[in-house]
C-alpha cells in the first residue's frame, strides 16, 4: 500500500479499498468464505437451531492493558453466542475508520482479531469498510456480528429459572472496566490492572454442553454483575441474592474501586459469566469452571428465592443492599 | 423517557439503555426474536445454504431526498443479500449514536427501519447500542449484519459466467450518489434528484428462483456500476464491455454529473443491480424485470466477451473507454 494512513478513499469501494482488503483484511483474516469477495458468505450448518447477534465497540482508548478494539470485538460477540448456548462459527466485521489512522494501527487492530478468532475457532466471513473524514469519528469503532449453532438438546432460557437454583461466576468482577479507567484517566496505579477480556466459548460450551442443570448464562458486560443480576430477576420473575463475602474481586481492582467511588460491580468483564444452576449439579459446574483456565477463580455467589424479581446483595457486615440497574454513573467507551 | 436528546447513560447498559431498547427499538422493531433481549437470536430454519453479511452505515446528511440512514442500511444489507440469490429473514442493527442527538431523529431513523424492512419481510433480531461523547462520531452511524436463506437449486457465482452472457441493469445508473452529493452540498437544482434506496429482494428473489440462466448478480452501491463490472469481469477472468447508448441515466443526473465533473457510471446506487444472465434467458429476465416496480426501465447494457478480466465501455460517438475500478476521486459518506 502507497500510504501509512488511511485516506478517505480507502472507503470508497474503489482501487484502494480493493487493496486494503486483500493486502491487509484477507492476509489476516482470510478463509475459503471470506476470499470469495462475494456479497455474502454463504455455507451450509449441521443441525440445531441458529443464534444470532452483534455488538459494537467504540474503546477509548483503542489499545489497553490486556488487549485491544480487535481481540474485543472478537470476544464480545463470540461470548453473547457463548452464553446462549451456540458454538460460535462466524463473524462478520464492519470497520469505521477515521480518515488519517495510521495504518500499523489498523494492521495492529486485525492481527489480534486473526489471533483471537483462531482461539475462538470462528472465521470472519464477510467485513465491510467505511472511512469517515477527520473529526467524524474518533480513530477506530467495529462492529461485528455472530452467527452460531445451539445444538440440539442444549436449552437455555430465563423460563428454567427456579428458586432454589444458585448463581455462579467465573472469576473475578470489573477487572475490564477498572483497566479501562485507570489507562484511559492516567491514574498512574503502580500495578497495571489487565482486562480480563478472553472468548468463553470453551467453558461455556463445556458447562452447557455437559450439564443440563445449567440453566441461563450471561457475559456480564456493561453495567456489570449487578445489571445483569437485576435483568435476570426481573426477567424470570423470581429474587436474586447475592452475597459479598463470595464474590471474588482482585485487591487491586478493589483498592483502585474504593480510591476511585466506583463499584466493581456495576464495572464491566469482557472475560466473566455469570451461570444460573439447579443446586444438585452446582458444584459439579464449579469444579469444571475451576479446571478451565478461564474459571480458576470461579465462585457460587448467590441463590435464586422466590419472589418478584429483585436483586439483593448480602453484605460483608451482615446488612442487605437493593441492587438495581445501573443509572447515573455512566462510563462511557468501556466497549 | 425524560430526556429529549440522547445522553451518555443511553449507551451504558442500564436503566437509560433499557428504557431506550423497550421504549424506542421495541415499539418499532418488535418481534418475538427481538423480545426475548437475550444475547443472541435464536431459530431455526429451513432448507438450503446460509447467507452472512454486512454493511455499515456513515451517510452524510442522515436525512436525504429520497430516504435516510435507517432505510438505506436495512436496503443496503437486505440488497447485499438478495443479489446473492438468498431470501433476506434476519437483521442485526448495531446503532453508534453520539450524545446529543435528538431523540425525535432517532424515532425517524428507527421508524424508517421499520417500514422497510416490513416491505423486505426481514425481522431485526438483535441490537446494539453505543453513545460517543459530543464529537465523537458525526451524529448517527448504523452498522447492520443480514442473515438469509439460499433456496436448493440457486447457484450464483463467477464461475458460471461465460462469452456470449448478457449484463442487465434494473434501472437508472447514479441516482442515489447525486441525491446525497447535491444534498449535501446545497448545489440548489431546480428539480430534486431522489435516492433510489429500494429493498431489491423481491426481483432479484424472482430472477435467481425462476431463471437459471440468471448467472450472477450485484448490487451498484460505492464505486458504482464502473466498479462494480470491472470485478465481476476480472473475477470472471472474461473481458465485460458496455454499450454507453443502453445505459440509462436520468437526464437531471446526466446534466447535474456534467455540471459537477463526476461520472454516473461510478456513483454509488441504493436500488439498482446488475444481472448476468446466459443469452437464451436475458429477453426474459427483461421483461420480468420490467414487470417489477424496482425494475421499469431496466435494460440490457452490454455483454461477456472472451478475455482477461478487462472492461471497456462502447461510447455514443462509437469509441472505446477502458473502465477501472474507483480511484482517486472519492465522495465520502455516500452510504
Amino acid at each position: 500500500m502507497s500510504s501509512d494512513i488511511i485516506l478517505l478513499a480507502h472507503g470508497d469501494g474503489g482501487r484502494l479499498t480493493h487493496d486494503l482488503v486483500t493486502g491487509l483484511f484477507l492476509k489476516y483474516l482470510g478463509n475459503s468464505l471470506l476470499e470469495g469477495l462475494t456479497d455474502a458468505a454463504a455455507f451450509k450448518v449441521g443441525e440445531g437451531r441458529m443464534a444470532l447477534t452483534t455488538d459494537s465497540f467504540v474503546i477509548d482508548p483503542p489499545f489497553f492493558p490486556g488487549g485491544d478494539i480487535g481481540k474485543l470485538a472478537v470476544c464480545g460477540t463470540v461470548n453473547d453466542l457463548a452464553v446462549s448456548g451456540a458454538r460460535p462459527l462466524y463473524l462478520t466485521a464492519g470497520f469505521l475508520i477515521e480518515e488519517g489512522l495510521p495504518l500499523a494501527d489498523l494492521e495492529r487492530v486485525v492481527a489480534s482479531m486473526a489471533q483471537t478468532c483462531r482461539e475462538a475457532g470462528v472465521q470472519v466471513v464477510a467485513g465491510d469498510t467505511k472511512v469517515v473524514g477527520r473529526g467524524g469519528l474518533d480513530r477506530i469503532f467495529i462492529n461485528t456480528a455472530g452467527f452460531g449453532l445451539i445444538p440440539n438438546g442444549v436449552d437455555l432460557g430465563y423460563h428454567r429459572i427456579a428458586p432454589g437454583d444458585l448463581v455462579l461466576v467465573n472469576g473475578n468482577m470489573g477487572d475490564h472496566g477498572m483497566a479501562v479507567l485507570t489507562a484511559r484517566e492516567g491514574f498512574g496505579f503502580e500495578q497495571a490492572i489487565l482486562s480480563d477480556c478472553a472468548p468463553l466459548q470453551g467453558i461455556t460450551g463445556m458447562l452447557a454442553e455437559k450439564l443440563p442443570g445449567v440453566k441461563l448464562m450471561r457475559d456480564l458486560t456493561r453495567g456489570g454483575l449487578a445489571t445483569s443480576t437485576k435483568e435476570i430477576a426481573s426477567s424470570a420473575g423470581c429474587d436474586i441474592w447475592l452475597e459479598e463475602a463470595s464474590i471474588p474481586v482482585d485487591p487491586v481492582v478493589k483498592g483502585a474501586s474504593e480510591m476511585l467511588g466506583v463499584d466493581p460491580y456495576y464495572m464491566a468483564n469482557e472475560g466473566k459469566f455469570l451461570a444460573i444452576v439447579a443446586p444438585e449439579q452446582a458444584e459439579e459446574a464449579l469444579r469444571l469452571m475451576r479446571e478451565h483456565r478461564y474459571g480458576r477463580n470461579a465462585r457460587i455467589i448467590g441463590e435464586v428465592r422466590p419472589g418478584k424479581g429483585d436483586c439483593y446483595l448480602k453484605t460483608a457486615l451482615d446488612g442487605t443492599k437493593y441492587l438495581d440497574m445501573l443509572a447515573g454513573a455512566p462510563l462511557p467507551r468501556i466497549c
